[in-house]
């Protein structure tokens, strides 16, 4: 049996790799730079250069990887082919096919990084345990995953678990980066959380330690609403409503086991959560029991763990 | 090869049995009354004798039956169980393994009525030719059903594909049948379509056919519409728009290859589906191509159909 894997993350800076045993453990990890220049045509070759010189200097034999998965920030396409990806400069790049190459035949599996995350935390993280989730992630945009039976759900034009982009307010004057407005991204985000608190502020004259710091974070409007600032809390409340407004409108669809929330936001923690869970079990009347509602746990590895996971189907069912 | 299924929709009036080729032919159809008194104990006893008495009537024998599939009005758990079925009187039955017992060992697969006319649409239906898609009956209320890789979403409560409660306004002051406020069910069902309509009636002074029949049903409305009578049309927008909403909201999840609108509301046709189309599109700004919308074809026999086809995903495999 083939006891290795590789899983790879790449993202517009820099490309995370990991070689990883088949049962999961990290058991190395390194991170090269991603050169996107040229329609991100070294993006590959790099990425292969590195895993084969590891390979190499570690006498580690191509034979002994079960296979290399790799997670891009665009939509994968069912057949492995990415038609656009804005982040790494590609058009009508097959990672799947053209990285397979590069490392000698080695089976590769690409998927979205948004959904290759959820397929981590569901494997190794905050999901662990459980078949079927959906990741939130809160970070400067709003990625979402959909994991059901243990795969991920990349839709038909590759566009499943686009979560971010659903749109939970129409009376949202400014753009979102999608083009529409109103999307979860827009207030679930950091950037949105710290856009709504300014919002709060001008609204109001009500007191807030953030009116002392015109520059504030989103930890700062995390961290006085936990303080109990009235108006950061509000803020909080209204930006998570929206959060759990979506999580309700996508639990009619596949009723999920667990909601995991991460990326930088949910670094609030529990404070977060029970007011994520107030929100979605409100608007969710239907069915005795809601699903849970749990921290994404993996951070950045999310997305080497569900990478290396991708290609791991039939391995784990001879463990 | 076993060659013949059955398919049975369990209604709370009647049952539907068919007969089927593994193929997808509904060979001969009947129906027997639900008997729903004490708990609904002799459903699934009048089905055996019905089909067994079938199958002895026309000499055919029980080891040329693939299985049986059994749609049931209300939420079914993954291992088969019902847990509670209002409209049959149900508690904590499981129609997979008493309906086997009964039908002396035949393999017996139960689903939630609609998620297995979703997979019958799929089958030999509207979907047809489609591996992904979600179905809205627009009936009475609004049913849902969510196919992913040719299988039936059920969720990992049973609430998987429950479309026609999520929550598409919250200004809503009547309460639906789940007792929250505002669902999908409120507006796109025929109920709701009646109901938007005499709100339209009374909120204006405008002229329409419809104040000429105080007691005018959907279909009044929906021909109204179509001639042109601003008022009618105007609610069957409202309406549409909100089904436009939803389907924006659930195709961010499991990015269906093809939504198919069936019910008897769907009998307006392609008039309809523009209106559908047009909101739907004009919510969804993500992705290059939207999914296809498309009308239900099999009417009352899609749930037939749909649970003759729960029951051969093996049988299949060897055609």
């Amino acid at each position: 049996m083939k006891k290795k894997c590789i899983g790879i993350d790449v993202g517009g800076t820099t490309a995370k790799i990991g070689l990883l045993s088949v049962q999961g453990q990290i058991l190395d990890k390194w991170e090269i730079p991603t050169r996107k220049e040229e329609g991100g045509k070294y993006i590959l070759p790099d990425i292969a250069r590195s895993v084969l010189d590891y390979l190499k200097t570690h006498q580690i034999s191509v034979q002994e990887l079960a296979g290399a998965g790799i997670g891009v920030p665009g939509p994968v396409m069912p057949d492995g082919n990415v038609e656009v990806c804005v982040n790494l400069g590609w058009t009508d790049v097959n990672p799947e096919k053209e990285l397979s190459r590069l490392l000698g035949g080695v089976y590769v599996k690409a998927g979205n990084d948004a959904n290759v995350a959820a397929l981590g935390e569901m494997w190794q993280g905050g999901g662990k345990g459980h078949k079927s989730l959906m990741l939130f992630t809160l970070g400067t945009g709003v990625g979402g995953g959909v994991v059901l039976d243990e795969k991920i759900v990349s839709g038909f034009r590759g566009m499943g678990g686009e979560l971010g982009h659903i749109v939970v307010n129409f009376d949202e004057p400014l753009q979102c980066n999608c083009h529409n407005h109103g999307c979860l991204e827009q207030y679930a985000s950091a950037t949105g959380i710290v856009k709504e608190a300014h919002r709060s502020v001008e609204a109001s004259e009500e007191p807030s330690v953030l009116r002392k710091k015109p520059d504030f974070s989103c930890k700062d409007v995390l961290d006085a609403a936990k303080a109990g600032d009235r108006l950061a809390l509000e803020t909080v409340h209204r930006c998570m409503r929206y959060l759990g407004l979506a999580m309700h409108y996508v639990s009619h669809v596949t009723d999920p086991e667990i909601f995991v929330i991460g990326g930088g936001v949910s670094k609030a923690g529990q404070f977060l959560l029970d007011i994520i869970r107030e929100y979605y079990e409100g608007f969710t009347v239907m069915g005795r029991r809601k699903a849970d509602i749990g921290l994404a746990t993996l951070g950045n590895d999310a997305g080497m763990y569900g990478a290396a996971r991708l290609i791991l189907d039939k391995e784990l069912e001879n463990i």
